[in-house]
This record gives C-alpha cells, structure tokens and sequence, in this order.
C-alpha cells in the first residue's frame, strides 16, 4: 500500500502544499493509488520514521521517500512506463527547468499566498509557519507580503512560459510530463488558496486547466479554499 | 567544406553575436571545423542565398541552415555523435531551458551591451543596428542602455544557475552539452564586448571559464574589444 503525508490545513481535505501536489499529480500520472495521510504543519511524529521532518513523504511497501524530486526519480525507478523524468540527459534538463522556473514563480506566488495560508492553517500552527517563514524571509510575514506586487512580478515571470505554451500543450511538449508537474505543483498551491495569478483566456491559463481536468477526472474534485473574489463580495 | 557566416564588427576579427557563437561553440563541440565567413549587420546580400536576412547561418555541403536551434538539430541529425539536444524528450527540455535562461538574462545584457556594440559596429551598421533595435525596444538606444542596472538585474537573473553550476560544472551535468552553449552564446557576446558582469571566483565565472578554455585551446584566443576597465584608465 501507498501513503502519502501531505500537509492540509485546519480542513482537513484542503492540501495546498506546492511539493505534495507534485506528487499527487505524478502518481496520477503513473496510474497509481495511494492512500492520503494529512498533517499539520507541527505534526512532525507523523513523519518521524522517515528520518526527516518535511512533506511529502511517500512510503510504498517497504519504502520511504521524501522530497519531491526523489518522489519523482524513485517513482520512474519502480514503475518505469510513462517516465516522469526520463533518461539521464532528459532527467538533468528537467531538473533545472525546475530550478529556473521555481527561481522565477516561488516569491511572487509566496507575497501574495502568505496571508491565505495564514487563513486557511489550523491555529496550532500558526506560530510554526510565523517563526519558520520570518527566518527564512529576514522580515516579518506582514512586512513580506505584498499580493498586488506578487501578482505583477507573477505575470512578468511567466511570460515565457506563455510563449512556450502558446506553440505546445505542454512544457513536455504533446503529453505532459515530469516539467509540468514540478511546474504545476505551485500553481495547484495557488489555485487551492483560492488565487490564480493567471488568466483563463492565456496559453497559461490553458495548461493549468488541462492539467487540472486530468487530474480531477479521475481523482475528483479538488477542494478549494474560497477565492479572494467571493470573500470581498 | 562548411562555412559559417557570422556578424563581425569593424575590426572582423571581433565577433560578437550570441546565435553566432552558440555556432561556434556547437561546432567545436562536434569536432567541426569550418570557414569563417564575417558580414556586418547590413551586408544582406552575403547571406541571400539561405532565403532570410540573419545569420548565423551555417552551410555544409549542399545544405544551408539558419537559426541557432536550428543548427544545433541539425548538427546532430548530421553528426550523431557528443549530442547537443539529444532525443526527443531532452531535446524538447533543452529548448524550454533555452527560454527561460534567455528570457531572463538577455535583456538586462542588453541594457549592457547597446553602448558597446554602438561602440565596435562598422560605422556603415550603425544606422541599421538603431533603427531596428529602437523599432523593437519601443525607445531611442540611449534612452534603453543601463548599464549599471542592466548588471544589477543580470546578477539577481543568474541566482539560480550560481546555485546550480555550485552543484555540477555544466548546466548539462558532469559534461557541457546544448544546454550550456545555448547560454554561453550571449555571455561570448558580453564578453567579446569587453563586460563580463559575473565575478571569476563564482560558480558561474568558472562555468564561463571552462567552456572558453575548451574553445580556445583547440581554435586560440578569442578576439575581444578593449574592456570597459581599461578604457576609463
């Protein structure tokens, strides 16, 4: 059997972690099930048999995972059909897509995502994301975060992936692969805060809807926070 | 007998295009040699034949190609052997690489290098070279050259390819490969320019080190215009 732990918030069925979804979107993928194993942000007993203290850890049979890129490497190792990463060349390629494309959307999507997660987590981990993503940032979550500036640098950053995608379906090319998911992991992080940076009308926008649909067409819908809209109306 | 015609500045011995020097670069890799065949900006009629008006392009045999990718397939349809793009799949990847790197590193070289190339130009380009690029930036050159925040924003652009180039030598791994001569082209064309807006002692300045020091001890020195340190003495 397969567990994956992934983080939820205080609704327990809203997962929104940009690492885990790239892994639920991966075992898609590949066809495989797997049992969901939500914690909180401090729920750090649950993973502590994995050695380690971050989601997602996958664990299949007698194995454990962690890290998202792993995942994705150990997943093309045991159930080697339709490769996420594919052969050495390919694999190193899409690992650095992942490193430039994470370079250019991880910071404007976290200035306007900061004050959802804020939201949407269960009060007892309040303190935790404060005081981790305080020391991480050098300022104070307040002072960080910034949606309208966010979103601005958001569409800057993604315009050559809306030309790219303007020319193919896919970052892959005709199918999706390993490139979109490690991509389309953060904008599922977005899109279940209730934000989406982008337009329905885009290339991008059309990417994220086909990975979405596939995703939901045989896995059900996605639980979504409430969108920034509703709640202003 | 393979010829390569590439855009020269009034010295024609300085060559600076980045596409051209992807080429170069391409070639070399591939064992290649060729003819070098330098045109400035406005010598169309040189390159008629190949049915467009930009180089590089590369004749071999009965074949002409223009456009760098375009070459770049091509040399390995020709000449299996060392790929530079590879299969389908890590050849799809290294163009979306491309993309990405290119979006964000070649206009803040831009900001850098339009005094410079004002500067190297044959006086016949130079109303060529400020009606085109003044069409396409949508201002005068001087009202675009930055060159201090051009190389501001070219250090935040490189941020991740430090951090990866930390973790491995090529941006293709354990040996150069398309990847890292798609990106090396625009830094020879700063770097022939005389600006080198990257520390030596960096991940990156010893990335760009290795990949002139392959070239150079197989096709001796590269032609480079006076630097702007030397100058201002």
């Amino acid at each position: 059997m397969r567990e994956l732990f992934e983080l939820c918030g205080a609704d327990r069925e809203l997962l929104f972690s940009p690492y885990c979804w790239r892994v639920r979107l991966a075992l898609a993928h590949k066809g495989l099930d797997w049992q969901s194993r939500p914690i909180h942000f401090t729920d750090k007993e649950a993973i502590a048999f994995s050695g380690q203290k971050l989601v997602p850890v996958l664990t299949d049979g007698d194995e454990t995972i962690n890290d998202s890129l792993a995942i994705f490497a150990y997943l093309d190792r045991r159930y080697p059909a339709q490769p996420l990463l594919g052969d050495a060349q390919a694999s190193q390629r899409a690992r650095l897509v992942e490193k430039l494309s994470f370079h250019a959307v991880r910071m404007p999507l976290l200035k306007m995502l900061v004050p959802r997660v804020w939201q949407v987590i269960d009060p007892v981990d309040r303190d935790y994301f404060r005081s981790t993503r305080e020391k991480a940032l050098g300022m104070s979550l307040e002072a960080f975060a910034d949606p309208e500036g966010g979103e601005r640098l958001f569409r800057e950053a993604i315009a050559p992936l809306e030309s790219w995608l303007s020319e193919q379906p896919y970052l892959d090319g005709q199918e999706a692969g390993g490139c979109d998911y490690l991509l389309a992991g953060l904008m599922f992080w977005a899109w279940c805060l209730g934000v989406q940076p982008w337009a329905d009308d885009s290339a991008f926008g059309a990417w994220f809807s086909r990975i979405l649909q596939a995703y939901e067409s045989t896995h059900g819908p996605v639980r979504r926070a409430p969108t920034q809209v509703e709640e202003s109306q």
